[in-house]
């Protein structure tokens, strides 16, 4: 094909069609947008598919057991025959077959040999995208070479609205090891989409569906182009599956190429009555240009993102495009555009949790964010604003009084998370119980604070958050009156193993900073945002007084601790607990569960899924000590499972900050390789997109050893000796600043309008930044 | 068409498309011939579509929970296009629709003229059979007319390997009244089906596929021919669907007939390397006669089988209707050449029991194919014969000796009764304790033998079956040494609404007979067949003493009763049960629940699901005096819910054995429109096979009063007022009694050689048959 690709280490390649890995590179090789994700299945289908196209905000209930993130129409089928006979790998035998995702452009490139059941030999090569430069677009372009032969072939290129979610069925699963075509076989199916229009000419064809509870009407266009000397072929126009065909008589040796363009509009882009219109005439105007025009000013779209958030391990291809990977799966999932959608636990790349959005957004994905595309970070957290409804619901329905943000959240805030897991054999708790949820929004507020200086989102945005969801922390704390302190019972902290706990330190501490945050902020609006906040206060029906009280409970909030040994105590009570030892690590050093027990039985031991007082030491960085950051490390750090995806990144971190650098590059490769090479055997429910987020973190504030302290941006680094170099960049308050790091010196170049100045601090050293000049330091 | 409809008592007709009734007329208007099964699902598919056709004998396992009859490749699949517009249901409007299975010839006719949303008018048309005159032939005729437009047609001809069994996924039923669309997705899939072959050229379309466990290739081959003014259009062959197609540019008011006719064979049939060969060549052949000329074969065959089993009730279109539409859905389940297979609880009209084969065979289905089809019983019991050795497995696995029926049997004769029920929550025991089926199969035999006088099939097969399950009796009966009688305990009666109950009536008394003739039989010929019977017994190792036992035994095993009120106890101990009344009835007079219980609730009461001391009662009508069973029959009458269909048409016929007239009318209803009216709500999962036996047997049994007793044939009749006449026919050890009955008198006709000479009992009365005369005399 035409577009290049581009060099070793941006690219992620599958070898060879293996369907018992098919499921894989279908998350791995989503390509997306921000507005649409789209699983990297194959144009023709495969055994083992469990493809999807999904549009961020797009949510529907109906028939499934919890709301789902629609499945929506596909645009992908393009289906190659010859002679009428399907070329594909259940027809024919794959000769030859890689694909290859560029990271750098965003394009999937595609290239198998097939020879079918009479010896025919029928290369199809494919290259396909997502636009970053109109969302609504995307296109896949095929060219089609008949190698021994010469035949009539026809190519059909489809929208396919025959789609559904999928709910599992565990019970099923587990009775055998299922070859991979009966595997996916196994699923219930919600359906979400009810036809309105189905049609198909020589020059469109056009399929639009409704969401059954939600009512989302999307509309999807496709304009298929061939070769002059090619014929149009019957179109089909199916209830749920419309497809224009092109067929040719190929010659032997020649090369034939088909370009299908593609336009997604629904009715939360336009209104219901010009969702058509609109797809029509955008793949019509799209298909004038040429699928390479399109496709080219894509790739101008990325090369931007790119400037702003590319990565380098200088000395190791394999880990700097593994954490590009995770960068480009960060940048698909988010839409700087929409403010009503967020990002799901998988992104769009999979049905895994349902695109439910967690507290993931806000700790693990938005530093990303903040610090490379703060646009997109103001977008997420507007979800949470434009959800806001949903929270003070939640928190009405609970008994207590402001917002309450959801555990599991949609498109609402209404809380949706599933109260059993599948084959209703245990209750899921985290809905009731894992409130920190609502502090970790409140962090996320003042992170995008602190980083950008955004006082206008603040006064028009999230001072409201902040205030609402104050309410909710004073009204759901509990006094103790035998010791006058406020106390939170039978809660979940981060560490999940452990539920029904009392004082969890993550939780309590986290809403104590919360409170003093909003106070803070309530104080400095009211001094110098008098008319705007007076307005707000009037809307809020809010009050000093009430404000003032936020601050005494506050300062009464229970912290379990035990001061002889420097430890924070996870809840009250862990201490007692049964001090069960891990004493077998797996092959990658990687805990394994102790003798006898599993997920579900480890309540009452000392043993921790993920971290739980670390993750409070590494966001709240400037509130402990480093003498109890490394007793703590230390502590907690042997009795962590990892079992959480989002744990290895953390540990990286925070052992780097106390010297312990022994764990630090295992744990950013548990990181940054959990899906490329499916390290937690799910990543076929797609891509594990905290993790992703952890992975930058990791890179940025692990080895880097980025951190902002009372409001500074500070550096730490430490570097695994085999690494020569890294490199990153971190968008501060307007500005940027690219940082390089070697094995003894730090190279910073501030971009800002001349005579901007910065001052960091550097391994305890302070270093003011000029802009425009390339400054070192050593460290160390 | 030109194959012209019988007149209206053959006829059952589907007025309008009502995708909620879908499922129900789907398992209506199955075609088949005892080879296969096929739903009547539209040709070109349809909402709430679960077609299938399925094989006699073709069974799998693999992913299933059970053993399932495999939903094998459907040969249906006829699509129409206009100018590539597919025609149907979804994409059309439907505005006129009328199906119609013609009973008395096997076809189903269909048309319907569809609105698209141009407004163009196109009508379809079809017809459709499975022949009873070649088994592995099938077809469909298409006749397309373009109302209002001139429009290019294309009619695609396929075979759909894409096929699979539904697992039932009650949890997520219940949750909504789900819309028919959603209704059947809601099902887990098992996969039975890995392709070997698709191909389709101008001349034939081939789809070859195994089952994955018990490796039977099937190949299905089919032939489109259409008017000479179309053209070839492309075939498509994909992996696991083929279908040829033909175009033709379509005026205005014409009709264009397309026909497809289809072959089937399997490694069953032919060894696994002719399957191809055997397939092609048939449907060639075929196809050169044309479709009607293949038809009229079939419709041939029909008339001759009617000519054995037709069953008229003057004065009553739509009992006669019923009773025939009954007879059609017996006529097609079983296979008179194939005695390795049996018909399963839903015949092979749907997937209901998985197509597992019960006592329904013995006590319900038999007796209407000994009396009117002698052959086809004979393949029954063959197959309880050559299942024979999965018995003995069952016996040695459950510690017994002898051989041990199945209550669920497949392929082979081992057990296949699940032991939960779908969602998990209730375990079901008919596996381990309806073990009166081993007894029905006897009971099957010694009926095959009085009626047909058969004692070459009693010597070659039954006598070892009635052998080794006397083994199975002898060991499995406990001796209670205090009373010093043998007991069977922890077992389930035919009602299965007590379970884990001791010694059952029925099940005690059917052993005991058993038992009995069992001797019988081994006395007969030892003194008659003595080399042959020397051979046998050799074979089993069986001597006159081992014999001996078993009538030792039989006559110590226990029968609970109540001498003082002339009352059979169901079991021992059910007269201290709770005696709850049926207090409420529905509007057709059927028992309604006691309140506050249901299905699980009534072990501890003595209502019954569905009679047990009746049925025995009925099976052994010379073993009990008619104060006996007027007696029972009043007491369990009244706390019989009814809650199997085979319930009614036995208390009808015992109703009127004891002259109880009051319900029988009622109760004939019921079974003869079980399925006609879905008066159980479960007919989209099959016919109810067993109650479609039940219907014959009431007619010819209830209201003709006909019962073998002592050997001889003997008819006591009553009929409702409202019925002018009843007629039918009994095949008598290889003669025919052609009967006819009305208010007064009963007319006999009895078809043999002249001079032969039969004599009968009609209330009492002796009276001599002499061949070739009509005799009437009056009853009652």
């Amino acid at each position: 094909m035409s577009l290049s690709l581009s060099s070793d280490d941006w690219l992620v390649t599958e070898q060879a069609i293996d369907f018992d890995q098919a499921g894989v590179f279908e998350t791995l090789f989503t390509v997306g947008n921000g507005y649409q994700g789209t699983r990297g299945s194959l144009e023709e289908g495969h055994i083992g598919e469990l493809s999807g196209t999904y549009l961020a905000g797009v949510y529907d209930e109906h028939d499934a057991n919890v709301i789902d993130l629609v499945n929506a129409p596909s645009w992908l089928p393009f289906v190659v025959r010859v002679e009428g006979y399907r070329i594909d790998a259940q027809n024919c035998e794959v000769v030859e077959h890689q694909r290859t995702l560029d990271l750098q452009t965003g394009l999937l490139h595609r290239d198998t040999l097939f020879k079918d059941k009479l010896g025919r030999l029928t290369r199809i090569k494919s290259v396909r995208f997502a636009s970053f430069a109109d969302q609504h677009l995307c296109g896949v372009k095929l060219e089609v070479s008949t190698e021994n032969h010469d035949s009539t072939i026809t190519v059909e290129a489809g929208i396919d609205g025959k789609r559904h979610n999928l709910e599992a069925m565990p019970a099923y699963q587990k009775k055998r090891d299922f070859p991979a075509e009966v595997k996916w076989e196994k699923w219930a199916k919600s359906l979400h989409l009810e036809m309105q229009a189905s049609e198909a000419s020589k020059n469109l064809a056009y399929l639009q569906c409704k969401t059954m509870d939600t009512g989302i009407v999307i509309g999807t266009a496709s304009a298929l182009q061939g070769p002059e000397v090619s014929k149009p072929d019957q179109s089909n126009i199916d209830y749920r599956h419309v497809s224009q065909s092109l067929s040719i008589d190929a010659r032997q040796g020649e090369n034939y190429c088909f370009e299908k363009l593609v336009a997604i509009y629904t009715s939360r882009d336009v209104i219901e009555e010009d969702v058509r219109a609109t797809a029509e005439k955008s793949v019509a105007a799209a298909s004038a240009r040429g699928f390479d025009a399109v496709a080219a000013d894509s790739i101008a779209a990325w090369a931007s993102k790119w400037a702003d958030c590319d990565s380098v391990i200088t000395g190791d291809v394999e880990a700097t495009r593994a954490v590009r990977f995770n960068i480009y799966h960060l940048l698909i999932a988010a839409n700087e555009n929409d403010p009503r959608a967020n990002v799901g636990a998988k992104s769009m790349s999979g049905e895994g949790y349902r695109g439910h959005v967690f507290w993931d957004t806000e700790v693990f994905l938005l530093p990303f964010f903040i610090f490379t595309q703060p646009d997109t970070a103001r977008a997420l957290i507007l979800y949470r604003y434009n959800t806001l409804d949903g929270a003070i619901r939640n928190a009405r329905e609970n008994g207590f009084a402001g917002a309450q943000y959801p555990w599991e959240s949609a498109d609402s805030g209404v809380e949706t998370t599933p109260k059993w897991t599948h084959d209703g054999q245990n209750r899921i708790w985290t809905g009731e119980e894992e409130i920190h949820i609502t502090a970790c929004v409140a962090y996320g507020i003042m992170t995008y604070l602190t980083a950008t200086d955004d006082w206008d989102f603040m006064r028009q945005y999230g001072a409201e958050m902040l205030y609402q969801t104050s309410r909710f922390w004073v009204s759901r704390l509990e006094h103790n009156a035998e010791h006058d302190r406020y106390e939170l019972t039978r809660v979940i902290g981060p560490d999940e193993f452990h539920e029904h706990i009392d004082n969890n330190t993550f939780t309590n501490r986290m809403a104590q900073w919360h409170l003093e945050k909003a106070a803070e902020i309530f104080a400095r609006l009211d001094a110098e945002d008098g008319d705007g906040h007076d307005s707000l206060k009037d809307r809020l029906a809010l009050s000093a007084d009430e404000v003032a009280r936020w601050s005494d409970v506050a300062a009464k909030i229970y912290i379990p601790a035990d001061p002889s040994r420097n430890l924070v105590e996870q809840f009250e009570g862990y201490f007692d607990l049964e001090d069960l030892a891990i004493t077998e690590w797996d092959e990658n050093h990687m805990p394994l569960y102790p003798e006898g027990h599993d997920h579900f039985s480890l309540n009452g031991t000392m043993i921790l899924k993920q971290p739980d007082v670390i993750m409070l030491m590494y966001m709240l960085p400037d509130e402990f000590s480093d003498e109890a950051k490394k007793a703590n490390f230390e502590f907690y750090e042997k009795r962590t499972m990892h079992k959480s995806s989002l744990s290895p990144a953390i540990h990286a971190i925070m052992g780097i900050e106390v010297g312990d650098h022994s764990m630090a590059h295992r744990y950013f490769e548990r990181s940054a390789f959990v899906d490329l090479i499916n390290n937690q055997g799910n990543t076929a429910d797609g891509i594990h997109i905290a993790s992703a987020g952890g992975t930058w973190q990791s890179v940025v504030c692990g080895f880097g050893g980025f951190r902002v302290r009372h409001g500074q941006m500070t550096f730490k680094p430490w570097l695994p000796e085999q690494w020569e170099q890294i490199s990153f960049a971190i968008k501060w308050r307007g500005k940027q600043l690219h940082v390089r790091i070697n094995q003894e010196q730090c190279h910073f170049l501030f971009d800002a309008p001349v005579g901007d100045e910065e001052v960091i601090v550097v391994s305890d050293q302070s270093l003011e930044l000029a802009a425009g000049t390339e400054q070192s330091i050593s460290y160390g």
